[in-house]
């Protein structure tokens, strides 16, 4: 035996056990390769600093709470904003890297680095600001916005306020070579299987047929259920995104988050078809509470940009096969994102696509057209 | 956040428990490309093939069990050489297909698959055979052979086989490119490091200085302390392979076996060095019991070979810097293998190296240097 590849998901029915979900989540922010990545994607780390520095006032000898502080970056921002106090809570040993940060920053005197889950640790006091970068693909994965929740329900004072504030996801039709690529690489998998068949009856006379199916469509899901990180480039875009869910971070609930997200949605048709990908990507904004509200506005957007892709990328998700239309049709999304039964921290997407207008694409498209996908 | 990477380890102390052990470890094997991946390892289902085909009567009214059996072929294998009654025991869920392939091949009144782990189950009767494929890389990756002991221990008959019976260790040492080729990575790593650095000064006015060594040290264990898989050319040895451990199957206990493997050895140069790495892989006989022995001895090995590796590759061990010595010379190698502490089933190895012989390398190598690697 010998397991080359990497392991990712587990088999295991519902919800991991801590110890597991610390293994295979929380130990890559261990590392400060990783966190170097997160750093220096500006178009994020910039945006957390304007959001800081630009609103000082909001931070003058405030208490903050940092959520996954990792590197210690963020608390470090609120500190050079002027906060009296900054909890920087971190469950893994990254821990020891922000202390040491914090205090060749000379910063030791304002921030806290305390090393746990926000689940099981305490603090001394409410906190007025809860900062947080808990953001994954399309968003959702990960879902650390969870422990953010957490947070604020168990620490944030009455009108505190969460940086980010807002957030929403966004789909968009796109024209991608992706899907032609990953098709061909399906096809050539399936070969790959034949001639796998054939040596193994000439070699060992066993005969293999009976797993051709299951074969089919463990890489079937690989090839074309996966969705992709993908630097997407705004040429590509058939149609604008559409937001199709909005939160107030203030008011969302932890029931609704892990609830499964439904929504039903319109996608614009500018150019014509064949559309072969849908596009997902989010944003999040800096507004502050309503009772302190941000002086400066700061939006981190991570859609297709002319100038590169943040660290998050996009989300491609491929349509197989690709959906006709006309210029000036809509497409109909009815979309279904829940977590993974085998890893609360991955996602499943379901989409119904119909297409509708006045082109002859939206006549023949009486009954929608179902895909699935596996955010990895 | 952006969990790019894959996890592989966990940061937990000790042993892992039960469920994290799956999510990291079984699932691998529960793809159907994985399996494929070992089945067209000719050189090892060759082996299985021939130690099993070419010594029907040992196998002739037997009852095997099979440890592992992953898509079942190393039990349908004993089936078609006459075997009584064959246990196909699998963890994952690859059981299914087993099954499924065992139907299909007409095997179904002699190949019973067992879902579950050889710890957990129980057979109806002793057996007289069993046949695994346990190996992982350097031999011990994955630690499964514990597993195959545990079902020596609870399941064989007095005088009942193993197959393999036997294995081997070796390391050679070789001339590579991968030293060179990995410390220059290791130095763009840093010279980008040195870059991030001022780029965060410049944006965001932290001083990330601290952070240096521990980055270094983090860059270092990846590059240079981490061992690589290779497909090792013959070309490459500067002296012959030495068998450093030999295992007889039958006797080893569990207790012997999780111990960390101490050694001290030859490497005797039959060309001069630089020797910028060691190569370590492995090899298993199949010569059944003392009271059972085959009839035709199988040797499976996964040594550097012109016609390519086996999937197992071999283990490609930096020596940085590299270790001067003249033809004649001999490197004294003074080998411990372990567990990691932070995931049982990888290895950490640690070498003192010196060189004896009657050249001048030898008169300037009084202290033993010290070496360090992790195998992934």
């Amino acid at each position: 035996m010998s397991a080359k590849a990497a392991v990712k998901v587990s088999e295991l029915d519902g919800e991991a056990p801590e110890s597991t979900d610390f293994a295979n989540y929380f130990c890559t922010y261990g590392y400060i390769y990783h966190q170097k990545d997160m750093l220096e994607d500006h178009k994020r780390t910039g945006a957390y600093y304007q959001a800081v520095l630009s609103n000082k006032r909001q931070f003058q000898g405030k208490v903050v709470l940092d959520v996954g502080t990792g590197s210690g970056i963020l608390a470090i921002f609120a500190a050079k904003a002027g906060a009296r106090k900054v909890y920087a809570v971190e469950a893994t040993n990254m821990a020891k890297n922000a202390r040491a940060l914090v205090e060749s920053n000379n910063l030791s005197h304002v921030v806290e680095v305390i090393q746990g889950t926000i689940e099981s640790i305490s603090l001394p006091e409410k906190v007025d600001i809860i900062i947080s970068e808990w953001m994954g693909y399309f968003l959702l994965r990960e879902s650390m916005l969870d422990s953010v929740l957490v947070a604020r329900d168990r620490f944030l004072a009455p009108g505190g306020a969460l940086y980010p504030s807002h957030a929403a996801i966004y789909l968009a039709p796109i024209r991608s070579n992706l899907v032609n690529q990953r098709t061909s690489e399906f096809q050539n998998s399936m070969e790959g299987w034949a001639e796998f068949l054939q040596e193994m009856r000439h070699y060992y006379q066993v005969n293999l047929d009976c797993l051709s199916d299951p074969y089919r469509s463990e890489q079937k899901d690989y090839y074309l259920h996966t969705s992709q990180w993908t630097d997407t480039h705004p040429q590509q875009l058939l149609g604008p995104a559409t937001p199709f869910i909005k939160y107030d971070l203030h008011t969302l609930t932890l029931e609704e988050l892990k609830a499964p997200l439904k929504a039903e949605f319109l996608l614009h048709m500018t150019d014509g078809g064949p559309v072969d990908a849908l596009c997902g990507f989010f944003d999040v904004w800096f507004r502050g509470s309503q009772q302190a509200p941000t002086d400066n506005e700061v939006r981190l957007t991570t859609g297709p940009d002319p100038t590169g892709a943040t660290h998050w990328g996009q989300q491609t998700f491929p349509l197989h096969p690709a959906i006709d239309c006309a210029p000036g049709d809509q497409l109909r999304v009815v979309l279904e994102v829940s977590r993974r039964a085998d890893n609360q921290r991955l996602l499943h997407v379901k989409a119904a696509v119909s297409v509708e207008g006045s082109s002859i694409y939206a006549e023949q498209s009486k009954t929608p057209r179902n895909f699935h996908w596996n955010i990895e």
